[in-house]
């Protein structure tokens, strides 16, 4: 595995094997299978979760990691091409990418969206720029349109919780949030539980569509797999028998980098907060998904994430399960 | 062990127990004891002995250890129950915690006081509220009113020394600091030359007085010991054939958590800076203690610190070798 | 070894030696060489090259590290003798030296230089007040005017491109840069070309020479090794047959510790940006070197950087493969 970039990229029997070797690992712990391998883990944007679960990962498999992020004490970082390096930043990243690539065995990176021109962003112009530069194995930590790792572990706790593949129920829904966020993770999320083949609802208010592309993206796996994509604002039919809801935040497409608008017609939608009578219709046992960190009565209500419904704790720590499958993969361990 | 949390939890047996084990560690390392373990470490108060002795112990048994702290590029950390989080802070401790010890066999935790309300502190509110929200075994890495690894590693070091446990005189004395310092270390420490069955003088000017429940349980540890305990602002009295000085500076129990007062009184006291005149009628080879990081000109004299009456280094030194111990018990290495 | 503070310590057998060494851990992995041990990271001066390759080293032999930075949630610390220490700072160097070198079997330390007396600097003074203060093997991780580390990998980078050492033409070239930076790496990298046996050139505008006890060093080097040493502000002259240069700005030696007269002066020299006229009348294959991080169309042109001349990636790994060999033999591996 030379990178590990979009779940899209996998067959589903490729994820089934991952997901078969998170849970083997977690089983028949295998402190030598990486002896001696690093893991470089570069930080563009704010991380805990992910900070946390790469690190925990290769010391389980008996390897190490480091963590370059610019809150360290380290030279400022400049990513424009070509300019003239006579300001603050001391590094371009086309020498700071392959020398911290150049200590690990594989490198994790995050950068989060600029979120000021949609077509940019969903290019991932600034990931391409630094993984271009390298020929080290890569993983995508958080990318402008793309969250991997969040998604394999997500498959899992969905596998785990035997939430039916063809069938199942899946409601993607909006959240309210009181800053424009990126769209990585509905971007991944609403990939990953089309390619599992389930029946997915986008449920979101007016202005707050997925972008296109994304939509076709999924629809064809969706449709590869046996599910369905469907968009709606109607709350009441799209939690209909559902499985499973997973909230987030993101931004407006419509008004995409646009940060007064955006923050105008969010404002319209404070009570899209996720509470008990919106699992009226609902499967009984619908259980509530977040990747975290989320936001205490603004995106969910306490009494949700304290009851039986969320798994929120679960997906965390298949972040650290589905990561150490992936490393344990594309760094040989599996030979 | 599920939990060190308090030196007052263990027997003098077990006690004794962890401290041969650190020594026998020490002496004959065990790479391999803790192989493919995870320690988490979360520091929600400043740190440098606990920072750097808990991962080097980890590593010395094999197995790793990752840090989380506000400090990093981490999303900022509520801990009030029931609100709601439209502010700045984006991850609430009633997920954060969970998640970070999801992915290590064990947790460290650091949170300092709140230094509001004596009682609030004492009852370790926030320290329990992040516990109670966990199965993972976890350690105190100094909380409100305990530090229960330094205290495991003083109590080592005094053996180290051969200063006697019965008939040992052991001087607790406050020292002049510019501001007002937590009670974790004089609790922790009162409690533990107490437990050792220490004679120990608490010396301190009127207003910095140890809470009577601190006192009251100390006093219990040490008549079950076969020690004493006796408060005192007479210097002369308290350093009388003492063995050893253990100085710190707390605040001020009379003005607790009231910033001015408390000023204005420790600054009657700016002469209580541990210097050699302190020693006359103490034994000639007393010993001077301290956890660091300490003050020089302010807490203790320069010639005091750079003398042999000096043990600050080796404590530390024995911070890392307690913990490997406790590390090695919990995360069975000794099985 | 017990330091690795200079390579002018070393015989050119040593050093050799290491660089086999370098070469043999790359091909073949020695996983459990340090198994167990502790390498303990003091950054007082940013760094990222220095901070992942030392970190990611320890972890390729089987042992472990820690990183203390005053960034971190660590209290203040303060490095002046006989201070009083009522100001901001809680922590003397006189304590944490030996405790942060007591964690680890051995202890990197970075300190840059104060610059604003020339002497003072010369003399390591800050250095070696902290090394005095510890038994522990210390590494030097750049210091005021010294930097082996990076000077054992650039080393090995000339053997491997096998750049001649006697009759090999070594020029070590000042270059314009916003700030007035150490001049630790010209120091180290000076004595390195010198003592491989090359004839070395320092190209230079006037203001800019090294100060004169660097140069008697390396010229002794240099005899002794059969190469040479010269000094000039002739561009053509300087370059004509090259085998590589090494680019980096340095602070005015005239004008040391001035920052407006030394930046009065530098900004008379813009144009010292390394672009492909310069190797007009250089050897073909001529390289160029430097320590990083550099500013792009400041210090040298885009089109060196990304062409084939530039060897600082590889420089950059050096750094690591060059710092597991010096661990090895240090921390016992090689026994």
């Amino acid at each position: 595995m030379k990178a590990f970039n979009d779940l899209a990229d996998f067959s589903t029997d490729e994820i089934r094997a991952l997901i078969a070797l998170a849970g083997r690992l977690d089983a028949h712990p295998e402190p030598d299978a990486l002896k001696g391998k690093v893991l470089s883990l570069l930080f563009l944007s704010p991380s805990l979760r992910t900070l946390a679960s790469f690190q925990a990962a290769m010391t389980r498999l008996g390897g190490g990691s480091f963590v370059i992020s610019p809150e360290m004490s380290i030279h400022g970082i400049e990513s424009r091409p070509g300019i003239v390096m006579d300001g603050a930043a001391a590094e371009h990243i086309r020498e700071a990418i392959p020398v911290i690539a150049s200590y690990g065995d594989a490198i994790g990176i995050r950068a989060f969206a600029e979120r000021k021109n949609l077509e940019h962003d969903m290019a991932e112009v600034e990931f391409h720029a630094m993984t271009d530069l390298i020929d080290t194995p890569y993983i995508n930590m958080e990318s402008a349109m793309n969250h991997p790792c969040q998604s394999l572990a997500d498959w899992k706790t969905l596998d785990d919780l035997a939430i039916p593949a063809n069938g199942g129920k899946f409601v993607l829904s909006w959240a309210y949030h009181p800053k424009a966020l990126p769209l990585a993770v509905p971007a991944a999320t609403l990939h990953m539980a089309a390619h599992r083949g389930m029946d997915v609802t986008v449920l979101r208010p007016e202005g707050f569509e997925l972008p296109d592309q994304l939509m076709k993206k999924a629809a064809a796996a969706a449709e590869a797999a046996g599910g369905s994509i469907t968009e709606t604002d109607d709350r009441t039919a799209a939690m209909q028998d559902a499985h499973v809801i997973y909230a987030k935040s993101w931004s407006s497409t419509r008004h995409y980098g646009g940060r007064l608008a955006d923050q105008k017609l969010r404002e319209e939608h404070l009570d899209w907060c996720v509470d008990e009578p919106w699992f009226d219709n609902a499967k009984d046992d619908c259980r509530f998904m977040h990747c975290l960190p989320v936001r205490r009565g603004v995106v969910v209500a306490d009494n949700i994430l304290d009851g039986p419904r969320s798994v929120v704790i679960a997906e965390a720590r298949n972040r650290m399960l589905a990561q150490m499958a992936v490393l344990h993969q594309m760094l040989g361990g599996s030979r």
